[in-house]
């Protein structure tokens, strides 16, 4: 059996696991990040953190092919870097050379969303197919895009950012410096949004009503008052599939995956959001008559999607000879 | 030397010439496509049009390794066939078995906007780069994506279709069912209607002499008013280059090529045309700092893309031993 580690870098936490060569994850651990320290500090843990695990599953290093790392941020993978992260203190960031001075393996670095594609490509909802996106939903929007089971993130390692595609030309204003961009229409923060516009412009509803007994704004909050029979919150709904569609929509026609995978909390919400969002979805892209449809499916991965994802893409990179 | 034949199927003619492994073309000859005849007779008349630029180039079949054919819609170039063509009356066309038996060389197929994405990374404007997309301007907007040096568009070979991802939510109906899709505001034609609809509401701009002066609309009457100095017409062109930078920025996020090659008559507008574009587009794309850029050039095969590009996108499907 061949094993490898998964290094899972976050703003709040470094979690790492011991993973097979089929994605099955043997064993994992977590400490905090705490961000705000020295970026090499923060990379030795890292590193420790793998030994660590290696150990708890009574492996030696020669048991383990490579490392891989899914960080927020741009990589360079070439170099072993980190060359940039919005949210984490890290610029030119030495990751390989570092890690390897505390566990001297192959180190391969990705983003962590293109990471989350990666675990779903291997052992999760794409598993099986070579062509794959996926998609997840929380504070902004993620892409993984892969093609013939590899990831693909252009050039310089920083594409398949569809959180960042404009949907709305002039629209609402976005982090990244642009106009209308899918993610401030169709995250769970957008949903959010949405749904306070909605409850300001109707202060009868009962959306009013839920968004108070919860004490604050969150993605959830439509949903419960659509079930209760709320027209408004019904509307709310309509509208973030509406946007939700045509951004997803719009990475099928870019893209055209074999199997679209969508993730994040909001999912959580089952048939009341999907079915509505597969068939509006479905219903956009520019197939022709005779031309194989792209498959829209639920993220399977959950919280071990980074682990594993992280580690097969160390793999990916260890089986095509890239120098770690 | 090593020979390729490539076969440019259009609306209006079809066009074929012998290529060399470098994409250098040998020759060419052209024939009316008579696009209301059966889909046999035009394949049978591609396949003739084949044999008679090898024979033109003094070379028998043996020097000639492959076919390949850039045509309008859909390919599924497993099975050999065009699934579909929304231009042509081609339904399930079988094209290779029906050119192989009048000229028996292996028949490659692929989608006419992605054969001109070859053309331009064997050839023109990203020669030696290994992931590039170029971007066709023209009654649409047509988009071939190279990576790793071969066509991507998708499962299904529907993708890479960027004209039409929705770029402005709820905006002007596109034909294929969408609102607001990228080419109802970056094409030729789109350029066309801001134009008309400007000089309706400034009857009195000098954009309305140049409309009247050269009796019809199309895509240069802005550039020249603008040149005259009218206001009005530089409103059109700075609205027109914003949207077309907003399409060309998602095209860079999600892909994120080396090089972006722009084509299509339009770019003949130069300087005024691509100067504020490359800034506008540039500016918006979301790179971190250190992260490299993508270069956006002009498109350098003219008319030429589509026979080089279809004989090079023959060639790597030859070289990669798919069955033809």
């Amino acid at each position: 059996m061949e094993y490898y580690v998964g290094i899972d870098l976050g703003g709040t936490n470094i979690k790492a696991g011991v993973v097979t060569d089929t994605g099955e994850m043997i064993n994992k651990k977590s400490i905090k990040t705490n961000a705000e320290r020295p970026m090499e500090a923060i990379i030795n843990d890292m590193g420790t953190l793998a030994k660590s695990v290696i150990e708890d599953a009574k492996l030696n290093l020669k048991d383990i092919k490579a490392i891989g790392i899914g960080s927020p941020g741009t990589p360079d993978n070439k170099e072993g870097i980190l060359v940039y992260s919005n949210n984490l203190p890290f610029n030119m960031a030495p990751m390989r050379k570092l890690i390897r001075e505390v566990v001297d393996l192959p180190v391969y670095i990705d983003n962590d969303a293109n990471c989350a594609g990666m675990a779903e490509a291997v052992a999760g909802a794409a598993k099986g197919v070579k062509n794959s996106v996926t998609i997840t939903l929380g504070t902004g929007i993620g892409a993984g895009v892969i093609v013939n089971g590899r990831i693909y993130s252009g050039f310089n390692q920083a594409g398949s950012e569809f959180g960042h595609t404009v949907l709305v030309s002039g629209g609402e204003p976005c982090s990244c410096g642009r106009k209308g961009c899918f993610e401030k229409y169709g995250s769970a923060t957008a949903l959010g949004r949405l749904t306070k516009e909605a409850a300001d412009k109707n202060p009868d509803s009962k959306l009013n009503d839920v968004i108070k007994s919860e004490g604050k704004i969150n993605a959830k909050i439509a949903f419960k008052a659509m079930r209760m029979g709320d027209e408004v919150a019904k509307e709310v709904v309509e509208t973030y599939t509406d946007y939700l569609a045509d951004g997803l929509a719009n990475v099928i026609n870019a893209f055209m995956p074999e199997v679209l995978v969508i993730g994040g909390g909001v999912c959580n919400e089952g048939d009341p959001l999907l079915i509505p969002l597969q068939e509006k979805t479905m219903s956009r892209p520019y197939f022709g008559p005779g031309v194989k449809k792209t498959v829209i499916k639920l993220a399977e991965m959950g919280n071990d999607a980074g682990i594993v994802g992280a580690a097969m893409m160390g793999k990916s990179c260890y089986d095509d000879g890239i120098q770690g």
